[in-house]
C-alpha cells in the first residue's frame, strides 16, 4: 500500500471518531439530561484522544515525508495530502495526556456556565475557566513551538488557516477607528425616520418553528440529510450527512430565531454542499471558521436582510404565524431587521456593531492567554472594553463576559472568525449579483437558487482546498478586503 | 501498577466506547435523519471494533492470571474480577476475522429481513440467515471450546449469565404441558364474564405523552437522568446517568404505549439503580437479559396490570386523556389488560401464552444450530410448532418465522430471556409483597415506594454480581422456579 492509501485510512479513522464525538457534543448541547454530564465528558475525552492518536502516531512524519516524495497525481489528492500535513502539525504538537485534560476541563466547564450565566454568578465559573485558560495556553505553546509562531497565532490557526496576529491587529484597529463614526452616522439617519409600529407577539413557539423549517427547506436545507432543534446557543454541529442546527425561540420576538434560523442553514448549506467524495478526508472538510461564518452571513446579513428578501420575509412570516399582512408590513420588518443600536448581546447584535463585539473579544483573550489580564479580573476588563469600544456598559456579568460560551468551551482564537466571515461574505454576494444580476428579484420572490448555486460552486465544492485570503482572490479577484464590508455597511445603511 | 488496576483501566476504556456507541444507536433509531445512515453505520463499527479490542488485547489472558494469582481483597473487586473474566472469554475466544463476517453478515441480513418481512418472502432470505446460522455456530463452537459447554450454552450464557439448555429444556418442557390447559382454563373464565364497552379513541399523541411522563416519574424514573422518545420499536438505551428509552404511540390505543412506558421504565430503573461505584466496570452492569426482563415485568406485568394499580391508571388516564371516569372505567381497563388470548406476534402476546412463543423459538433455535433444522424448512416448522404449541396456526411467513429479527440479527440463545425475566418476576414481586404487605394498596394509590425499595436493594444494588439463579437463591430462597410463574397466573386470572 501506497504511504498516501495508509494516511488515507489514517484519516478516514480519525473522521469517524470526530464525527462520532461531534454527534455526542450536540446531544449534549441539545438533549442530553443534565446527570449525564460527567460520563459525556468521559466519553468525549476517550473519543477525542483516539481521533487525536489515530493521525498522530510516531510514523506519522515518516509516512507524511515519503508520501511528499512521490506525491499523488491528481490535484485533488495533492490538496488533501497538503490538509493531511496541516491537521498532523496541530495534532502531534499536543502530548496526548494534555488533550484529554482539556476535553474534560471544556466539557465540566461548559456544564457550569450554564449554571453561571442562569444565575450571573462568575465566581462559580472562574476556576474552571482558569483551568480551561491555563490547558489551552499549554497547547498553543505546543503548537507554537512546532509551528514557529506566536501562541495565539497558532491556536487561531486551527479554526483559521493562516490566521496571524499581524495582519488580524491592524484590521481590528481600522474597525474600531472607522465603526464608531460610521454608527453614529446610522444611528442619526435613523432618527431621522417617522415612527413604524413594531409588531407585537406572542409568538407561539411551534409557530416560529414550522416558520424556520419553511425558510431552511425553501433555502435548500434537506431534513433528510439534518435536523433543527433548540439549544442554550445556537450552532450548527453534525456532518455533511447528518447536519444537526440548533436556535433558540422567544415568545415576544420571532424574527431573532426566524434569522438566527436562516444564519445557521448558511452554515448547514455548506457542510451539505462540501466535496462528496471527500467527505471523510481533510480536503473535504470547511476551509475553516471564517469561511464557514461567511456563508451564514451570505445567507442571513447580506440576503435574508436584504430589503428584497424582507419583502418575501413579511407575507411568509404572516402566514405561517397566522398574523394578519398589514400589522406585519414590510416596512415594519424592515425597519426591525435593520435597526442599529450600541446593544450588549454579541449574538443579537447589528452587524455594524458586530465587528466592535469581536474587536474587544480579540484583545481580551489575547491578555488572558498572555497572562496580562487574570481570570478574576476578567468580568471588570469586559464591561470597560465593552463600554469603551461598543460604547455600552453592561450591569451584570451575564450581559458581559458570561454572554458566550466559546471560553468555557477552550476556543480561544476563534471570535475573529466572525469578522473574517462578514467582510468576506460582503466580498462574496457583490461578486455573486455582479455574475447573477437577476439576485435582487430573486430574494424578493424568497428564491435563493442563484445565489446559492454560485456559493456552491465557488466556495463549497472547494472543500478546504485553499485557504481563505487564497478563495477571496480566485472568487472576487481580491485577498480579505475590509473596504468591502464597509462599503456594504454604507451602502445598505446611509443611502 | 497492579495486574488488577491495570484491568480496570481497559474495562473502563471499554466501557466509555460501548456507552458512546450506544448513544449513537439510541440516536439513529429515535431522531437520526435518514441520510446519516452510511455515516451512522460506519461509526458503529469503528467504535464497537475499538471497544473489543480494548479488552482483547494477546495479553489480557496473562493480565487475568496475574490478578487472579493475587486477587483483591474487597469482595466488590473480586466479583469484579470475575466479571472481567467472563467478559474476555466472551470477547477474546472468538477470532477477530470470524467476528467481522458474522457482523457483515448480520448486517446484510437484517437489512434483508426488513423486505422480506414486508414482503412476505422468506425465500429471498434463505442464503442469508444460513449463512448468520453458520457463522454464528461457528461462534459458539469456538466459545464451547473454551468455555467447556455446549454450542447453545455458550452462545446463550452472552445475554445470560450461566444459562444452560440442561436447564431450560425441562423448564420450557413443563410450560409446554401445562400452560396450554391452563390457557383453556382462562379463556372459558373470560367467555363467561359480562360484555364491557371498549374505550374508543382517538388519543391523541400529545396526551399519551404526557400520561407516559406523569407515570414514568411517579414509578421513580428520574428525568434529569434520562429522556422518553419515539422509535419504531421501543427500547430502553444509553447509560446508567443517561438512560434513554423509546415508545411508540398509536392514537387508537393508549394502553399499548402507556403499558409500553412502564416496561421500559421498569429496565431504566434497573439501569439508574445500578451501583454507582462501579457504573463504568463489568459488574456494575445489569447481570443478565433475563433479570433485566424481570425487572420491565416486575413494573410492567406485576405491579401496573394489578387490579390495584389499574383502578388507578384508570382515574389517571382519564384525567391526563380529558376522558371521563365512566367511560374509562376501571372494570372496562382491567379486561382489556388482562385480556388472554391465543394469537400469532410474540410482542403483542399477553403474560400467559407469551412464554409458548418462546418455547417454540427455543426448540426450534437450538434444531437449526444442532443442523436437525434446515434454513430452507424453518418456515414449515415454525408453522407447524406454533400450532402445536401455541395453539394458532399463521398463515403467512410475516406472522410467523419473518416477525422477529434476532435470528436474522444473530442472536441465538436470547429468546429464553424473557421466559426467565417472566418467572424471576413473579418470584421477586411475590418476595416484595411477603415483605412489604403494604404494597397491594400502594398499588391502588400509583405508588411504588416499597416495590422499588425492594428492587433497588435486593437486585439494581448488587450488579452483576450473582447470576440468574444464585440471585433468586438470595432473595426468594429458591433458584429459577416456574411455579412462581404459574401461581401468579392462576391467582390472577382464575379467581
Amino acid at each position: 500500500m501506497s504511504s498516501y492509501l495508509a494516511l488515507v485510512q489514517r484519516f478516514d479513522r480519525h473522521y469517524l471518531l470526530k464525527s462520532s464525538a461531534d454527534v455526542l457534543e450536540w446531544d449534549a448541547q441539545a438533549i442530553m439530561p443534565q446527570g449525564g454530564g460527567d460520563l459525556r465528558a468521559a466519553q468525549l475525552g476517550t473519543l477525542r484522544v483516539l481521533a487525536h492518536d489515530a493521525i498522530a502516531t510516531p510514523d506519522m512524519a515518516d509516512l507524511l515525508a515519503a508520501a511528499q516524495a512521490s506525491p499523488p497525481e491528481d490535484p485533488w489528492e495533492r490538496a488533501n495530502l497538503a490538509s493531511m500535513r496541516r491537521a498532523w502539525v496541530h495534532a502531534a504538537a499536543v502530548p496526548a495526556d494534555l488533550v484529554e485534560a482539556r476535553t474534560r476541563a471544556t466539557s465540566l466547564c461548559e456544564l457550569a456556565w450554564r449554571t453561571a450565566r442562569r444565575d450571573d454568578d462568575f465566581a462559580s465559573l472562574a476556576p474552571k475557566l482558569e483551568e480551561v485558560v491555563n490547558l489551552t495556553r499549554q497547547i498553543g505553546e505546543a503548537k507554537a513551538a512546532a509551528m514557529g509562531i506566536s501562541v495565539y497565532d497558532a491556536l487561531a490557526d486551527e479554526y483559521e488557516q493562516g490566521a496571524r496576529e499581524a495582519v488580524l491587529e491592524p484590521l481590528f484597529a481600522r474597525l474600531e477607528r472607522e465603526l464608531p463614526p460610521l454608527v453614529d452616522e446610522i444611528l442619526a439617519v435613523q432618527a431621522r425616520l417617522p415612527a413604524v409600529a413594531d409588531v407585537k407577539g406572542p409568538f407561539p413557539v411551534e409557530k416560529q418553528a414550522a416558520l424556520g423549517r419553511v425558510l431552511a427547506e425553501r433555502m435548500g436545507f434537506d431534513f433528510t440529510r439534518g435536523r433543527l432543534d433548540v439549544s442554550a446557543h445556537p450552532f450548527c454541529g453534525g456532518a455533511a450527512e447528518d447536519v444537526r442546527m440548533t436556535t433558540r425561540y422567544d415568545e415576544s420576538d420571532f424574527l431573532t430565531s426566524v434569522l438566527g434560523v436562516v444564519h445557521e442553514t448558511g452554515h448547514a448549506l455548506y457542510e451539505m454542499g462540501l466535496p462528496r467524495a471527500w467527505v471523510r478526508q481533510p480536503v473535504g472538510q470547511a476551509a475553516g471558521m471564517g469561511i464557514h461564518e461567511s456563508q451564514s452571513l451570505l445567507m442571513e446579513m447580506q440576503a435574508a436582510r436584504s430589503p428584497e428578501f424582507l419583502g418575501y420575509l413579511a407575507k411568509t412570516a404572516a402566514k405561517e404565524l397566522g398574523i394578519s399582512a398589514d400589522v406585519l408590513s414590510a416596512d415594519a420588518l424592515l425597519r426591525r431587521a435593520l435597526r442599529v443600536e450600541r446593544s450588549l448581546i454579541r449574538v443579537d447584535a447589528d452587524e455594524a456593531t458586530y465587528p466592535l463585539h469581536v474587536a474587544l473579544r480579540f484583545t481580551l483573550e489575547r491578555a488572558l492567554l498572555s497572562r496580562d489580564l487574570r481570570v478574576a479580573d476578567l468580568p471588570g476588563a469586559f464591561r470597560d472594553r465593552m463600554e469603551r469600544v461598543v460604547g455600552i456598559r453592561p450591569d451584570t456579568d451575564r450581559d458581559g463576559c458570561l454572554q458566550d460560551v466559546h471560553w468555557p468551551s477552550g476556543a480561544f482564537g476563534y471570535f475573529p472568525s466572525y469578522t473574517i466571515g462578514a467582510i468576506a461574505a460582503a466580498q462574496l454576494f457583490a461578486a455573486a449579483v455582479k455574475a447573477h444580476p437577476s439576485i435582487p428579484s430573486e430574494l424578493s420572490r424568497g428564491e435563493l437558487t442563484s445565489l446559492l448555486g454560485f456559493a456552491r460552486q465557488n466556495v463549497h465544492a472547494n472543500g478546504s482546498r485553499y485557504d481563505t485570503s487564497t478563495l477571496l482572490e480566485r472568487v472576487t479577484g481580491r485577498g480579505l478586503d475590509v473596504d468591502a464590508l464597509l462599503a456594504h455597511l454604507r451602502a445598505r445603511y446611509l443611502k
